[in-house]
């Protein structure tokens, strides 16, 4: 019995942080043991918006490996690779713009929401708008079944599994298998001052490598609801940070219930659940600090399995990418 | 001293006519001594208007290739090699559309004529769209000066300069040069229908290897004067094709205008012409005929000529990708 592949990764902007945890570090955990799972170091696509901070992109590269390594990403069992240097991604991903139109690719609900979030205006990158292109020759060149995306990328899935149908169709065999979204049920995690994303460059972010002092800084400052004035008053859970990072980090779940009904009926201070909360992620954040310094010092073994991860990567998508030209019929030398 | 590179080649989507003899092929002869030719097989490029019909894409490598060898390209003097087998163009077109916006590419004059003729409508599929920021990796790779383009495509180089001009201003420095657009002073040859474009689909081409029957009937058939209904009256040599092919492929120029002169004067009928156009004709394909059948009889040695051809192509479209990558500042392993 083969396991089935997951694609999964990052784009290389910046260290992951724990929105990144709860969001899909944590689960690429699990799937560890049971899927064959594949995680890709996005910088090609992180270039798709950052082609004048090129700089970024490449320091973030082991930023973001050091983050999966520390939180206990195990090489052995996930194969960890480096776009850029996966030349098949590249040759599927021109080939597969023939197998989508324009206005297909503008039609894209996630293509449209972040052409508008970036604020591009006319001024798309031609890379930006083909970017969904890209995605599925990421995914089909690992012949990945599952994909986990967030909530507003599944469109994506579905825009690459159009491309799968167009090129089976063409080659007239099941050349590629079509993928399936996983969205998990943890929502996205608000950032600390309570906007919708968290994000390094909002300023809103814990990192992974916060130290002590930065995370009981960060609960401190965090958003909760502003007209809770006094402990005896109700209070509001809803749009509340400290709930909704409790609810992602709190493993019991029936004090986490507790708290809330407290919280809601009055008599419960802020102080108290952001001193719960502080501990929560003292102690989640404390063994990935330690590892990930740890690592740090040592960037050669870092590398070296970014290099073997790309190895494996390298045959596995180029095997791919033969198979989409010769059952296409193009020309092999 | 070095000669300057040029890069030049053709779409594979059929064999070739006299047509490209006159306006590409009968150049890159004479480049193979003053320049370092490069001569681009270019299946990757027709796939971006013919992705429903790979197969006569495929058929189409071997056939263009034949026709190089045949009309005197010497694999030993320029570098015949297959785009589709050289990842880094791929991997080049990929970084360039991060570096030109969607805007820009609908606004190329290029294009936009393209996709009128084509009928794309709405429809147009992205890699069309994109293939100025393939033809910009392609004259990069290379570290192309000098591109020969049909009058409609100067605005590809433009586009081209300015990419490179964008990367060159990110990197910092001089990584890429900027490469010049040599229109060919021979116009394009008309088909023999007189219809300005002559091409296999269109049915109006004479093929490289067309038979001397083949080429005694399409002279027959040839466009010329509808109004030069008797002999003695005056013609038109103003679309008339065969006046435009025997300036194109009739060496001996004096006799061509004394023959202009007579025609418009009136006393020369087309019979005379046509007689003189077909000799020039069955003279110049002859050999190229003769050589093509020799050459189709051995696929081998075209296909040895291909591959170590895309060898030393892929060493240096692979050596202009590192330096790139490099000088961006990008992560290498």
């Amino acid at each position: 019995m083969t396991k089935p592949v997951i694609l999964t990764g990052d784009r290389t902007t910046g260290p992951l942080h724990i929105g990144h945890y709860a969001g899909s570090l944590a689960n690429r955990l699990a799937y560890q043991d049971s899927h064959e799972q594949f995680l890709l170091l996005a910088d090609t696509q992180a270039l798709t918006d950052n082609a004048h901070d090129p700089e970024k992109v490449r320091r973030s590269v082991m930023e973001v490996a050091l983050d999966y390594l520390a939180v206990g990403i195990d090489p052995t069992r996930t194969t960890i690779c480096l776009q850029s240097h996966l030349p098949a991604l590249a040759e599927l991903s021109m080939l597969y713009l023939n197998f989508v139109t324009v206005s297909r690719l503008e039609r894209n609900p996630t293509i449209k929401d972040e052409i508008r979030t970036r604020g591009f205006g006319r001024d798309i990158p031609a890379g930006f708008l083909c970017y969904p292109a890209a995605q599925a020759a990421d995914i089909t060149a690992f012949k990945a079944t599952v994909v986990p995306v967030g909530d507003d990328q599944a469109p994506l899935i579905e825009q690459t599994n159009e491309i799968v149908r167009r090129i089976n169709s063409t080659a007239n065999r099941k050349v590629l298998p079509e993928a399936v979204a996983v969205i998990p049920r943890a929502g996205r995690l608000p950032g600390i001052d309570g906007k919708a994303k968290m994000s390094k460059s909002g300023g809103n972010a814990i990192p992974l490598s916060a130290s002590p002092d930065e995370i009981s800084a960060a609960v401190k400052a965090m958003f909760t609801d502003p007209n809770h004035l006094r402990v005896e008053d109700p209070g509001q859970v809803e749009g509340n940070v400290v709930f909704a990072y409790l609810d992602a980090f709190d493993e019991d779940k029936i004090a986490v219930e507790e708290l809330t009904a407290k919280y809601q009926r009055g008599g419960l201070g802020d102080g108290v659940v952001k001193k719960r909360l502080d501990g929560i992620l003292q102690e989640l954040l404390a063994p990935i600090r330690t590892r990930r310094a740890q690592l740090s010092k040592d960037p050669a073994y870092v590398l070296d399995v970014i290099r073997k991860g790309t190895e494996i990567a390298r045959d596995r998508t180029n095997a791919t990418k033969r198979e989409v030209v010769e059952h296409l019929g193009l020309f092999r030398l």
